[in-house]
């Protein structure tokens, strides 16, 4: 199977005809369908699936200890690329086709929820199996809807009390994830493949930002208590400490409630993504962002309630890995600003990520692109890593 | 039947539980049981019901040219309170209990989809009958869900040709509207009810503020098309602009697209409310608005589109109408920065308002409210000019 093809197997899912972008969110029937077609892929191989209670997809080709653990994920943002996460998990079958015999075992995962679209939090999957999220705290999450994910692991025959750290990963003893870059780093080395050195501490926070509901037309400008201004204020001062620090901030959710023409908002709740290259900036970030979202609050006669989502620590992966599949692949090594399921398996388990170049450097977008000669380099990559690896 | 009584009667229809508010939509399920809680009120005077082309309900006392018109509507902003619109209606009923006795032909309406909530245009129902709004115009107005205004009417068994000016109004002769006034410039007079004597002019305006989706963490501030940025430095704008010319300015509805945390929006689709005192006032602040939008969208590498969703022009109300009843209320007059189906009919047919205090002034809200008293004594003057006019 080459990339293209895999991807190609898989395009109609979860697409929005109107966007062009995918929604595969978790659970959902594009999440259920891309399950069916995982399953499919590894049993045509001969792999045997299991799903743990977090709804990670495992395939592998034997059992036993010190597996090497390919694959990534299959679910998107809002409007997603094709690339995102399903490149990793076609270009690890694909891999594996080239190399039918090795030692080692082989697992290719597909990571539940990676993107956390519909419940909030990124990584959800992986978190779970670490431990580094609570099976209480992610089983009350709601999605958009209102229901929890209990209620919809329930819903799809999935047992909520399964929730929680597995044995699989026990058996594992490397994991390497392959995923198209995000950004464009690898254009400007003009390699095709790259290896990552560390992934940006990350986080999400909600704001609340409380006034009183009103009509627009009757009440003057000077008797408001309108939050939508002090939300506006915050967006525009996290842009600028963001530039100033050389860090990422990001308002891309927001809920303005009730959500009438001619109704002053009573709240806004806006999502701030946030991300820098150190924890103590990040820290720092945050603290400055939401001291002018205080300040301005404050000054509108408005209220405005924080809190964090996720944080994620900052990741470096496993440095003698790194070198030698830069070695071996003769690729240079790069940092992300963007959180995968490698960097919550990383201070578990030997994690590396190859890159795969990515013209514009777009993602999270239907216009998120890799050449199809270049996921066939990725490929060849993961092939020798699996070759140096595993057999 | 007293005012307190015929809203409680109506209280549950359409109500959140969980933010108390009203979500009486047109067409929605809460707005065809209001529908018939309206056409039993009318069939237990013994009135005749009509239900025009456009949603409008008409229930008349008897045959003949020349009607007294009262009534307002009973549909609702997103989580509004209980008394805009409905307190009009009830009223209307309760006054005509206290003199079933009268020579004109007194008609009550109940208007449809007054606050636009639904479709984005407001006053749609009176607009339709009076052809401000051209039918075409109106049925392809589509709801959040992507349904038309044509496939709704389809849905609730109404026929979409039969949208557009109807023969009932040729034989209104006076139309009195009664509602919870939206400020409080009764409070600071001391009145129980007022006299309009304006609608200030007012629009809806919707701008598609267009950038590039990309990932949140990956992308560097700088190479960003972000237009959350834009959006937020005009509704600063907004509110700088409205303050500085006594005039209004909202940002009460807003989509973001993609949606997603960790994806940079695609576009920020906001609509603008704004109201000024004059014609001229409201267009040079709308101007100011866009150009800031546009000056922000330019600096940001990102685009803006406008469009205007509906523009009404300023309504001063039949004079010497106004001048009769506030003599005989001996009440005061005042104007509003609110649109009411009493503004679109007043080009039309001589028209006034009378507003029942509210001590909060606040409205679109479920803060909303008037006192039982101050209810009360809005029947007794609404009955004064029933038997003024119609007796």
């Amino acid at each position: 199977m080459s990339p293209s093809k895999g991807l190609d197997a898989i395009a109609d899912i979860g697409l929005d005809a109107h966007t062009g972008g995918y929604r595969r969110f978790a659970w959902s029937d594009a999440d259920m369908e891309l399950r069916e077609w995982f399953v499919g892929e590894a049993e045509a191989r001969g792999m045997d699936v299991v799903e743990d209670g977090n709804g990670n997809q495992l395939a592998r080709t034997k059992p036993g200890p010190d597996a090497l653990l390919l694959g990534s994920h299959l679910d998107s943002v809002p409007d997603g690329g094709a690339f995102d996460g399903p490149l990793g998990v076609v270009s690890a079958f694909a891999a594996l086709d080239r190399l039918p015999e090795h030692n080692r075992p082989i697992v290719i995962a597909n990571f539940a929820d990676e993107e956390g679209a519909r419940f909030g939090i990124a990584c959800a999957g992986s978190q779970l199996a670490t431990g580094a999220l609570a099976p209480d705290k992610a089983l009350a999450l709601k999605d958009r809807d209102g229901y929890t994910l209990a209620e919809i692991l329930t819903q799809r025959g999935r047992d909520p009390y399964r929730v929680g750290p597995p044995g699989w990963l026990d058996d594992i003893g490397t994991f390497v994830e392959l995923h198209v870059e995000q950004g464009r780093h690898l254009v400007h080395t003009g390699d095709a493949v790259g290896v990552a050195t560390a992934i940006w501490p990350h986080g999400r926070w909600r704001l609340d930002f409380c006034g009183v509901a009103d009509h627009a037309g009757a009440t003057r400008m000077e008797d408001r208590r309108d939050p939508m201004l002090a939300y506006a204020a915050t967006a525009l001062a996290a842009r600028r400490l963001a530039t100033d620090a050389d860090a990422r901030a990001t308002f891309g959710r927001l809920e303005v409630a009730p959500g009438g023409t001619n109704a002053i908002p009573s709240r806004v709740r806006a999502w701030l993504d946030a991300r820098a290259s150190t924890e103590d900036e990040l820290e720092l970030l945050v603290d400055e962002i939401v001291a002018e979202a205080r300040q301005a609050s404050m000054a509108d006669d408005t209220e405005i309630e924080v809190s964090a989502d996720s944080v994620s620590p900052a990741v470096t992966f496993d440095v003698p890995l790194r070198d030698r599949l830069a070695t071996l692949l003769d690729a240079p090594v790069l940092p992300t600003g963007a959180g995968h399921d490698a960097g919550v398996l990383s201070p578990h388990i030997p994690t590396a990520m190859l890159f795969v170049r990515n013209p514009t450097g777009v993602s999270h977008s239907p216009a998120e692109h890799a050449e199809a000669d270049d996921c066939v380099a990725g490929v060849d990559a993961l092939a020798r890593v699996v070759e140096t690896l595993a057999t």
